[in-house]
């Protein structure tokens, strides 16, 4: 507490940040407060745009500036294949994978009895909406590979059999993973889903 | 390059923050998207009040609102011992130890040869001319313990030799430390330093 007041206060915000800590934030600050116009102004500006202009995509849950995100938007993006994420974050890593050229839909997390999360809080009825209505062949689950993403994953195939072709993403050794270095669990899946050379 | 263009600014502005990644910058980009009235909006008016107050001490170069810090100002702090350190986060970490009760000179940098960093570059000058106007009986040098910190204490005490009474914080084994986890260096100043029980 021997900063002064207002340099206090955004140093407790910036702790709040995932990934950041009292000890960073102070660390972070201090940077900002040196580098007044080349950082600190440009990052308050910045954020004051975000904080106006970003948005949920009113069709898919992706963030964006406007009320359909640039992917829903994209006449570039095939119509039939429908990839189901949890989260934005994980949008973003499929994109930068760069492998896929379909549209997206984002759930907002994964059911949860604990958290008490269910279908409807999390974008699954618009999922099924969607389904019924656009031109969708193929729903691409894309989830973690946590207990919380598979019961979720399981869930959805529930929902849409018989609808739709659904399918997802691979399990098995990822690419550079050494076996010594792997899980069990792992292990086990890629056995299971081995192919021929 | 997935997120829309107003958020990769954000992000990659992030990202730029000591201890802060590209991975990190989105996933604190995501969570300030998330919680737009909760966190963002706060931390952008934090920044914008930052940016506008925060000024270095005319006197010590401690970084608060007004032109002399609240440690230059406060009536409460013992005039006689000056404590010099490096920066302004090695100033908080002082005082968050709560031990020392005189005032503060922030040296802003140490002496580099490489980085063409001599006494002007720093607040040398300004701590000289402390030392002849102020009541001041002993200076303090908690710099820190590495070569550039050293040659720095080196420097300031050869300055002010005869002047003033010039002391250093003492090296030893840490609180909790454990011996088998010290450097050589660490065991050394310590046994070199000990005293009788």
């Amino acid at each position: 507490m021997s900063a002064p007041n207002q340099l206090q206060n955004l140093i407790d915000l910036m702790a709040r940040l995932p990934g950041l800590g009292p000890r960073s934030a102070r660390r972070a600050v201090l940077h900002l407060v040196k580098k007044r116009a080349l950082v600190l102004l440009p990052l308050a500006e910045a954020m004051r745009q975000v904080a106006e202009t970003a948005r949920e995509c009113l069709n898919c849950g992706n963030i964006g500036t406007t009320d359909l995100c640039e992917i829903c938007e994209s006449g570039k993006r095939a119509n039939g294949e429908l990839c189901i994420v949890e989260d934005v974050a994980d949008l973003w890593a499929m994109e930068r994978a760069a492998v896929f050229r379909g549209r997206y839909h984002v759930l907002g997390g994964t059911l949860s009895a604990l958290d008490a999360i269910g279908p409807e809080e999390l974008r699954i009825p618009k999922l099924i909406d969607r389904v019924a209505t656009e031109q969708i062949t193929e729903v691409i689950l894309a989830l973690n590979a946590t207990v919380d993403g598979q019961t979720t994953a399981h869930y959805i195939a529930d929902q849409l059999e018989g609808r739709v072709k659904v399918t997802s993403l691979a399990q098995g050794v990822p690419i550079g993973g050494e076996l010594d270095y792997l899980d069990d669990g792992t292990i086990s899946a890629a056995l299971k889903a081995r192919k021929s050379v």
